[in-house]
């Protein structure tokens, strides 16, 4: 290990250090619950009718809506009922009809091109060290999912089996539970092989077993309640938007101390990439969206692929994903690279870390905490970008998932970042 | 690596070389399924009343029984009604009534000190490739254990419902699944940070993910299924009994090779540690048990521990276990190591190994298989003991668990296999 795959927090008794210090301490602090699942207009504070939440920084509306998401809404809307076909869904979307609002500046989260209404089921995660709460909607499986812009009707039918009969039951269930700690699964996880972002086997496995028994109390009839454990039992992906609410929640217990320079948020829109930092909350630094390194499904290669879009960098902010992935080896391939290589990424983010996180471990490194708090300063001074894992959508709407990846999250938008506190600072 | 750690099958064009490779071949083929829990009387062939199966080579007698294994059978004496309390039935078990008889030659495996009678439920794992049949009893959990010689009322009350209520819905689902594939689950588990024997904490998860929907439909009561879930998603070992009926299934099917030096079979009875080679079939090689390198629970040192016994070696026999530690970086610490030493002893057995097995990978050796077919003649020639993973009880019998580690298969276990081949050869 070389000098610059240590952590640190530069100049620690300054306001700047010091300010990191309580951001990291937040960080770590965090006891993220899964308390409900409930529709986001329920829980989500001012989201009105016609609302429509995505991943990344705001769009300026429908024009600027990649291929991906221009699926994702058009088949949410004939999901819900406001259109009759995809055709007549994509003009009402680009009417005065419909808002496009960033999630993440509504406590919540896209997953991908995913996009939540005030219908949407959204599970409900609440951080009992700083009571605040973030939301993300349900996990649909891998493969054709409206979250990747699919749309056909098989998407639409388990997305209405999923987001009715499945979300009555889990909801009852969550509710009898009284709350399941994702981050007690998340830290197992990270010992079997998860990265907490892309590869969530076994944190949807212990979630699936952590829930059964209250799936049962709930007290749904046989088939319903079988069913809704089998897709549990199956969807290996289930666990990412918990984790990704979790890490939302913890996040944000971090944002708006004064002279932090830690990140708060990575998230691409699909034609931007862009990060918060905690002392500017609110402010949004954004950049081209970066290439993606990808392997790709049969059949498909690098030009059919979505500009990069998603919220679930929020994983790789608060330490995990691509900044654990020297503990999932079983990750590299299907991200497109080694063992080896995954491993050398992960450890280079020590060098833009202010810290290694208190509960994430990794067994294979002799159970090192995960690179914690990205300096937005460091990011510039050594200039590492902040490495991300993410699924790949084709850009075609309609298509859905075609590979997976990782990215870097441009270097820009952390000198942005710099420039912007520095300019506040002095105005 | 070194060349040492390269597997080989010595002459492979010899009469040995020729059997060994059928050996692996038929291991490597082996297509394992859970396909029932009945009581051991109804699926075991000749096993009479009074028949107890212990673990590893035959005992002469309960005066050869270790403590653990005194603790288990007065446990189980009372568990079964035979007697009252647990010194009427030490002297009960000392007499003319009951039968100490190797688990291992009635294709049934005790996991440590655990003893089978005609009553015990038993896993029933069907080798599809094969058609052959292998039989575990039930995982109680960790700590105070029967298996471990625990043998107070809580233990019991326990077991009376696990191989009551539990075993009778966890029975009905198994028949309804129509077969749950072992090894597609110890697969991914490998890849999931488990060995494959001390750690199942995968494999019990993914387990119980699969069967969940089948309890569900097993059609008992709301509180029953619930009990049944909730156990079998707090018990992170409860795999352990599946993969030794599946590896057991796989070994006996590669047994009665004429020639073959791959060893079938590792297992310990208290007193001593005993091998079965392909080409000698029923004939048991013994020597004295090994010393344990443990890792003890607070307030246990090696001066408490119990002189090592259990079939659970099967899964290094297998291939797995002590020699798939490389992918159970978290597991190093439980046996009292470090992820580098355990790698270290894992990368060896390659050494004493015919081959790499096609299915059990480890995706942190760049999904390199995991060392297959133990050739007794590489052992005594490399100087090298084949390594196994163990639990470890205390000495005196009713206490149970004190901590876990690894141990060496004695070298003259396997001098004695070949001049056993040699004797029988020139007579």
């Amino acid at each position: 290990m070389t000098e610059v795959s240590e952590p640190s927090n530069r100049g620690a008794d300054t306001e700047t250090g010091i300010a990191n210090t309580t951001a990291i301490q937040r960080i770590g602090a965090a006891e993220p619950l899964l308390v409900d699942l409930r529709p986001a207009g329920e829980v989500i504070p001012g989201l009105a009718e016609g609302d429509l939440l995505h991943a990344g920084p705001p769009l300026s509306g429908w024009t600027e809506a990649c291929g991906a998401l221009r699926g994702s809404i058009a088949g949410a809307l004939v999901h819900w009922g406001n259109a009759r076909d995809v055709a007549e869904a994509e003009a009402l979307a680009s009417s005065d009809d419909f808002r496009l609002l960033s999630a993440n500046d509504h406590h919540a989260l896209g997953t991908y091109a995913g996009v939540i209404s005030r219908r949407t089921p959204v599970l409900v995660v609440e951080n009992r060290a700083a009571g605040n709460q973030a939301f993300a909607a349900l996990n649909e499986g891998r493969g054709k999912a409206l979250r990747y812009g699919s749309n056909d009707a098989g998407t639409l039918a388990r997305l209405a089996w999923l987001e009715g009969e499945f979300a009555e039951i889990l909801g009852t269930a969550v509710r009898l539970s009284e709350g399941i700690d994702v981050f007690d699964i998340l830290v197992q996880a990270l010992h079997m092989g998860d990265d907490g972002h892309s590869r969530q086997k076994a944190a949807s496995a212990l979630f699936a077993n952590e829930i059964s028994s209250w799936v049962v109390e709930a007290g749904f009839g046989t088939k319903e309640t079988a069913r809704t454990l089998r897709f549990l039992a199956d969807n290996e992906i289930f666990f990412l938007p918990l984790t990704m609410a979790a890490a939302k929640s913890a996040m944000e217990s971090a944002e708006g101390i004064a002279g932090s320079t830690v990140v708060t948020c990575m998230a691409a829109n699909g034609l931007r990439f862009g990060i918060k930092v905690s002392g500017l909350p609110g402010h949004w630094s954004t950049a081209p969206v970066p290439f993606i390194h990808g392997q790709y499904f049969r059949d498909y290669g690098p030009d059919d692929s979505s500009p990069v879009i998603g919220d679930s960098e929020i994983a790789e902010t608060m330490g995990v994903g691509a900044f654990a992935m020297s503990g999932a080896p079983a990750l590299a391939r299907y991200v497109g690279g080694t063992p080896e290589e995954a491993t050398r990424l992960s450890l280079e983010m020590y060098a833009i870390s202010v810290a290694e996180h208190p509960r994430f471990k990794i067994p294979a490194l002799s159970y090192r905490g995960t690179p914690l708090g990205i300096d937005a300063r460091r990011v510039v001074e050594q200039g590492i970008e902040p490495v991300f894992n993410t699924g790949i959508a084709h850009r075609t709407p309609g298509i859905g998932q075609i590979g997976a990846g990782f990215g870097r999250a441009p270097l820009t938008c952390c000198s942005e970042a710099l420039n912007a506190m520095q300019r506040r600072m002095h105005s």
